[in-house]
């Protein structure tokens, strides 16, 4: 399995469906959130519980959220994805209560390879179409 | 002029027609490389005149160099490009002679601003399809 290979089971299993038992196959001891603007983990470097904490409060906001890959780029130690990313906000984001609306969004992921696990990631996403998808400002 | 409008004039102008001129309008006066596997200057912070000698380095190579914007993400301080590079490598990379062979891939880059400016770059691309196609690799 390339890395890609292994990127790609790991947003499926982890992500999409949801599988924290897989977090410690995929996932280095220390993973680094480079950059992820708004993320409440940006700049630190989180362990397996941890990067589970972070899973649970993605679920919570948004339990059937799932992302598509549009693209892939494999470099020796970095895989690059393009994504689309759908989900119903169901549950509160940080102390604001569900919207019960529906989001669509593009973005774009750099992930870290250490010892062959992810250790880290580098994301930017198009977080101005989801505040307007969720009514927070004007269209 | 939006930070998009502006990366992608950026591109145009400093990378496609290669306007040496134009790169204190656009870039900050410290640009960071925080990823660029294999880039001379990864990791460090360059001035103006080591960004041009960046730019006079990557065109000694390959002077007709050309990027299409194949998708772009906004976000507040950072603007996501997916890329096609084309290029002919009629001169010397590093100490290697030039292959005069032609390059067609593709890559990721997230760029950082500042204060309005171009502060740095977080890039991932094919290398190992441009390796291939200048005869470094079989296919």
């Amino acid at each position: 399995m390339n890395k890609e290979q292994f990127l790609r089971a790991f947003m499926t299993e982890v992500w999409n469906e949801q599988q924290f038992d897989k977090v410690a196959f995929y996932v280095h001891h220390a993973y680094t959130i480079h950059l992820d603007t708004a993320d409440p983990w940006e700049g630190q470097t989180l362990s397996h519980e941890a990067f589970k904490e972070r899973l649970r409060f993605s679920f919570n906001s948004f339990p059937d959220m799932h992302f598509d890959i549009t693209s892939a780029i494999e470099e020796e130690n970095h895989v690059a994805i393009t994504w689309i990313l759908t989900g119903t906000n169901s549950g509160k984001i940080g102390g604001f209560p569900p919207t019960n609306r529906a989001i669509k969004t593009t973005g774009l992921t750099i992930y870290h390879f250490t010892n062959q696990k992810i250790s880290g990631h580098t994301q930017v996403f198009d977080r101005l179409k989801v505040a307007q998808q969720l009514g927070f400002l004007s269209n």
